[in-house]
């Protein structure tokens, strides 16, 4: 397999430009009346013509049978072992609201819960109170503990993010959310040696929140989970020598392009408004991976024929990237989400590349039955930045 | 790649039910006068319709172009490395006869041979003495030395078992089958520190053999091979929250499926009553393995036709097994086995997926050609369980 380490030792700066455009879960199922996938459906004149000129295949984001959650889909497209890089579900959340972490930051996932006189979950989520409410309560749960400062921000409805900010905290501590209700919250527990100081002040924030929140029934109690450290990623800019840029309209997802050192820009919802940043900044990068949600979000919801009317929104706006004339540009996704499931799924990801040097194989429509029969057959996920840096001829040859 | 320990971690019990039909041996080659292999040859309505229902590949055991035995081939099938698990001749000859072997038991295939009267070895195999007589020796070997446990088991001809049942006894111990005639016997050697005591223990059982056996010519000797522990491999239940059953009409499938925890039905002799019993327990399990014998015994004996008729009547039986509409059924074998090659092969095997969340391909037909246009493509047969489990709803979804 070839390691990160290995396309950094071949990596060279040249002008040409490549845009990674995401959309996410855009993989699907059949519809059992008419046998056509999400994207089968869908008229897509212009990724269809993406398809003939390009080579196509079918991305597998972590492995076959796994479902990938956002952050390892999006690690896997950006170039990183999925499997060797963990961002925890504190830090997860933390990028999902634009929260500026710090290299020591410890982050969890708090959510505010009910106890009853003795202590005993009555609701693992306080009657899911509304997001101004746990908006309220976020601030009086700042504190400092011996040098540690605690910090909060809330997510929505009865979530909310915190921070451990201090010297010398770990992030290998046990979970206080029992994960049901009828018992009572568990005490934090290091599970290394290095992170017994982390577990102390965690259990002292608790018991701090506990009195604090005592006379904020429903959301008399906090329950933390997810404790993770910020992911020490290399930055793409060290490893492929390139100026990377991200467009998002959503914060998780910029937060995981911060994550591998792409600058942020800013942008508007819909996305004719991302080509549109994308074409402002088109001389200032090299790289520029775009983010659309939209595709996935109707396939969570399972609302097979909105998932195939953002696709075909996309690929009417497509000709405006296709004017900008990338030297290579992928269309995937991170993962498949299939209306029919209403989440995430395990299968794989119809995938183009399009370049000058790419070898074009005969499919002629960008569907997962005729990525199937692509000049890249079905290839791990990580393989794209490669892919992607060769068609660019932006990578040395390898050996004598 | 991902390991048996990420799907472990991410397995939920459900009541959905995997049906894992093996069909030992069943890939082949093309005869030469047709063009078509022993699949493409037999007459398969319902194999077609399963694979037109579902998703199809071809899985390679072990690796490109390695042949693999019986034992890597169902590890692999079950989701573990084949090269990992090391099951050895000595523990595989003892489970290929339902011996009960226990933790600590080091097991190794004896031979009967025939030596002169300078304890040159003049047959390795004393002249394939017939079963009968070689059963009537085997007690004769039972013996204790120090604390070790002697027990033998006979097999076929000239084959049998030994169990050396004691403490502290490893299986790093030299063979004393010179594999060629005109030599003596070897001693055998500790190839470790820990295996001193075996190998004395050895050497003596080997010396009072040729004592006892000295006037039974022609088996007046013992060769060993294929010193083994019971390999200690974590349960499928503890792996993937599966209650898993076997179903199979040769000592040694249960054999395999018994080392990774299956509970093990007793059937009849024919495929219609291997689906009997699985009728008659379908409700006490949600994992079963289904193993055919037929195909791969037809092909080990060269015999094309055979191996067609063996393929036609699993068929003519599968829609027994399709009505009692099991949540994913997986098709698939062990190896390939061509009649061409009369033995085990290196070629990849075909398999079907079916389930009401694959994503169906264009395959039509069960064989080695059609598969390979199979959505699956060609993956490693380790990754069956998990893309089992998958499209069972078992398996959580990876990372935050």
């Amino acid at each position: 397999m070839i390691t990160q380490e290995i396309v950094k030792s071949l990596a060279r700066q040249t002008p040409s430009k490549i845009v990674m455009l995401v959309l996410d879960g855009v993989g699907g199922l059949p519809k059992p009346e008419t046998g056509k996938t999400e994207l089968e459906t869908a008229h897509t004149p212009n990724f269809d013509k993406l398809a003939s000129r390009g080579v196509c295949g079918l991305s597998e984001p972590v492995g076959l049978g796994i479902t990938p959650g956002s952050a390892p889909g999006h690690t896997a497209l950006f170039g990183y072992d999925p499997i060797a890089v963990n961002i925890g579900r504190g830090v997860l959340e933390a990028i999902g609201i634009d929260f500026p972490i710090e290299p020591d930051d410890v982050l969890v996932r708090g959510n505010f819960c009910t106890v009853d006189k003795n202590g005993i979950i009555t609701d693992r989520r306080a009657g899911r109170i509304v997001s101004d409410k746990s908006a309220a309560l976020c601030p009086m749960l700042e504190m400092k503990i011996d040098d540690v400062q605690i910090l909060t921000a809330p997510v929505k409805e009865h979530r909310f993010v915190i921070d451990f900010r201090g010297p010398g905290l770990r992030d290998n501590v046990s979970e206080t959310d029992p994960q049901q209700e009828g018992l009572k919250p568990l005490e934090a527990k290091a599970l290394s040696a290095g992170a017994v100081k982390t577990a102390n002040i965690v259990n002292q924030f608790v018991e701090r929140a506990r009195k604090i929140l005592g006379a904020k029934h429903p959301a008399n109690m906090v329950l933390l989970r997810g404790f993770s450290e910020k992911p020490n990623l290399p930055k793409m800019e060290d490893i492929y020598k390139l100026k990377p840029a991200a467009i998002a309209t959503y914060p998780m997802y910029r937060g995981l392009a911060r994550l591998v050192g792409m600058d942020i820009l800013s942008t508007g919802t819909a996305f004719a408004d991302e080509i549109q940043t994308l074409k402002e900044h088109y001389n200032d990068y090299d790289f520029f991976f775009i983010h659309v949600k939209k595709t996935d979000a109707a396939g969570e919801d399972g609302d097979f024929d909105r998932k195939v009317k953002a696709i075909e929104e996309i690929d009417s706006v497509l000709p405006e990237l296709m004017n900008l004339n990338p030297d290579v540009i992928i269309v995937t996704g991170d993962h498949s989400t299939p209306a029919m499931l209403k989440g995430h799924s395990w299968h794989p990801v119809p995938t183009i590349l399009c370049s000058a040097y790419c070898r074009p194989d005969k499919v002629a429509e960008f569907s997962e039955s005729a990525c199937l029969q692509g000049g890249l057959g079905i290839f791990p996920a990580t393989q794209i930045m490669p892919l992607a840096m060769a068609n660019a001829l932006k990578l040395s040859k390898y050996g004598a």
